[in-house]
């Protein structure tokens, strides 16, 4: 499929077995459209989180670090609302975050400590908990739609579209499926920070493991995406396994059930990054003769996070320049004389040899900034260390949805 | 008088005492536009420069540090070219370089070794240096200009018009003057690094004290200014002092002189920013309460890359929480409940108190963002530390403009 799902994509996405969802609209949006996502099982689940590093963090992301920890990595599912982040919001916020855990809880037949909550929105608004407890009634009234599709679109903000992915694995006791969905398109930096995203699986898995595999995969994924520097105050990925599958994770099966969490990660994590405002196409910048992966990651970075270059991009315009500069200004010891710059998943184009620049063929280097994804090779020459990293292009979209939000 | 300099003003505009100057056009703009510009004394003078801490470095950037340090801070001029960076050239770009120190020493009649070589435009592309050696005889001919004000003009490149700055100092022999003028508008971030920038002063002063206030005067105006959190392969500033006003500036004076230094820096600094790319008006960070000052600079540097803050700006969106957010990612280790947030001079409109948000007029707040310059104050609550921070707004003619540079 493109990176981002398509409606047939959409009506067929399923979470894993053991969960249920629902979704509905509380008027949190303005427009009337879904707002509130409920996942649940109905027999206690395995969960981990991974939260955002920001000094400023949401009253949802405080309540969820502190439900994990009393309950030992226990719960029963998740609520989610969108229109509002309850951030900056002090300890009416946090009572509100508290309050929302509970109408999750009832909805579900829980206690208040088996529910997580997310919100995203506007930062520094009060929650409407009348709209949320009508809102939390509506999700388990018969009219409510229990499409996973719609759980992922009711948490959606700026984004064009839900993000959905799904992973598979084998394990000693069957195969399991991995299965989530995300939301961002804007204040994304890959600062061991993240958008909301929630998913769910079917293996059999301890808390501690789970929450192992969930560092693990979100490094490899969530991580390494950008779409303008920004890291918010409530990026939030949440796991949560049912074991349904009666395949269990145990030390031989980790390996392999990171990978299928990380498989699913990523395909998110390039969803939101293709996705970002404005965006028309997905950046994926590959990074390799570093030092180690580290400086791969430093080098990346800067490139992913230059306006410049984004800029360029989404003019088709072969300014590798910019790109050389970025690497310059990341941090890292590069050595100028060493890089060596490609554009195209081939290699197909290469502009820069040993600091050196080339002859190239600048239509055809254009033709491969169109591309989705438009895909940079930048390789420094000093080592072994390679990553993986990926954006978006700067529009003058972005600029019009960002100068336009609140107002 | 406002920011950028109005025409009566360029009029005006003069050199320190003991400076000639002339410009020319030789064809490395396409538009035919003046892009050469010399800055020489009859005498040689004092002289040093602040470079890119980039680690990709552009053939002049080199070429000057190897001549300020093999003749002692002593120089008679600077040849400067807009329309090629000579950036990412390798070892033609370096003897491309030289041979435009040549260029410029012939046309002043002085020795290679005397003159400093500027070079700004796009990265990765050859000097023509048949244009070059041409542009520096017609810099000497009759009909070329001797105006200040064209000297300015001449080393511009996106930017919407010249900045020039001036400032007196009173020392022990007499007054002195600092004058100076620099380009840039994007590829605009302060991490030691500046954009181009020629300063002449008459005060007599010695190479090394003369390093030494240019040092902490660019610490206290070029390195506090961001347009886009880009930083060039090419930035410089450069300082000559004439002695030519009698003036000495000794172990007493140094205080004064580098104050005087630093205004002018800031001045141009502020013009930078305010004609950055795109955008519509100056953005002044003051960032006080902070434990230290580079911890209110570390805070005032995330607000001022952020694509988010800055596009509110634009949109005069009072959408705060995205100071706030930037504030907590900047890794300084603030504490949200104790932040307070301002619009307007005199902190009009205050949003925020203690981590919580205040009801507030969004009228009158979306007015303040709309003042030229915007000014946000954000105050930590932990001390003492304080700084100012300059940007600008986040237009769609950014992207407009940067889209499209080398095609």
């Amino acid at each position: 499929m493109s990176v981002l799902p398509g409606p047939e994509q959409l009506a067929r996405f399923a979470l894993a077995p053991g969960f249920r969802c629902a979704a509905a609209a509380c008027g949190l949006k303005k427009s009337g459209a879904l707002d509130l996502a409920l996942v649940w099982s109905d027999a206690p689940c395995a969960a981990a989180g991974v939260f955002t590093t920001n000094r400023v963090q949401a009253a949802p992301v405080l309540v969820d670090r502190e439900t994990l920890a009393a309950g030992g990595g226990r719960v029963r599912g998740v609520f989610a609302n969108a229109g509002c982040a309850n951030a900056v919001t002090g300890e009416r916020g946090l009572a509100d975050a508290r309050r929302m855990q509970a109408l999750g809880a009832a909805a579900i037949g829980a206690r208040p400590g088996e529910v997580l909550v997310l919100s995203t929105g506007v930062i520094g608004a009060f929650l409407d908990m009348d709209r949320l407890a009508a809102g939390a009634a509506a999700l388990r009234a018969p009219g409510a739609s229990a499409a996973p599709g719609d759980a992922a679109r009711a948490i959606t903000t700026t984004d064009t579209g839900p993000k959905i992915a799904h992973a598979e694995v084998a394990l000693p006791g069957g195969r399991a499926r991995v299965a989530g969905f995300a939301k961002g398109a804007g204040m994304i930096h890959p600062r061991m920070a993240t958008m909301l995203a929630v998913l769910t699986t079917d293996a059999a898995i301890e808390p501690a493991r789970l929450a192992r595999a969930l560092r693990a995969a979100v490094a490899r994924s969530f991580n390494r995406i950008s779409v303008d520097g920004d890291m918010s105050t409530n990026d939030t990925v949440l796991v949560l396994a049912s074991g349904a599958a009666g395949a269990a994770v145990d030390d031989a099966g980790e390996g392999a059930f990171t990978a299928a969490l990380a498989e699913a990660c990523a395909a998110l994590a390039r969803q939101i990054a293709r996705d970002g405002e404005g965006a028309t196409r997905l950046v994926e910048l590959r990074v390799t003769g570093a030092v180690d992966e580290a400086m791969a990651h430093r080098v990346g970075d800067a490139i992913a996070c230059s306006p410049l270059v984004k800029t360029a991009i989404h003019g088709n315009d072969p300014n590798w320049g910019r790109v050389l500069a970025a690497a310059g200004y990341s941090g890292a010891a590069i050595d100028p004389g060493r890089v060596r710059l490609w554009f195209g998943g081939g290699d197909d184009v290469q502009l820069l040899d040993c600091g050196l620049p080339l002859p190239f063929d600048r239509a055809r280097a254009a033709e491969l900034l169109r591309g989705d994804p438009a895909v940079l090779h930048v390789d420094l020459g000093l080592g072994g260390g390679a990553t993986v990293v990926w954006t978006c292009d700067l529009s003058a979209d972005y600029v019009r949805i960002n100068a336009e939000y609140t107002t």
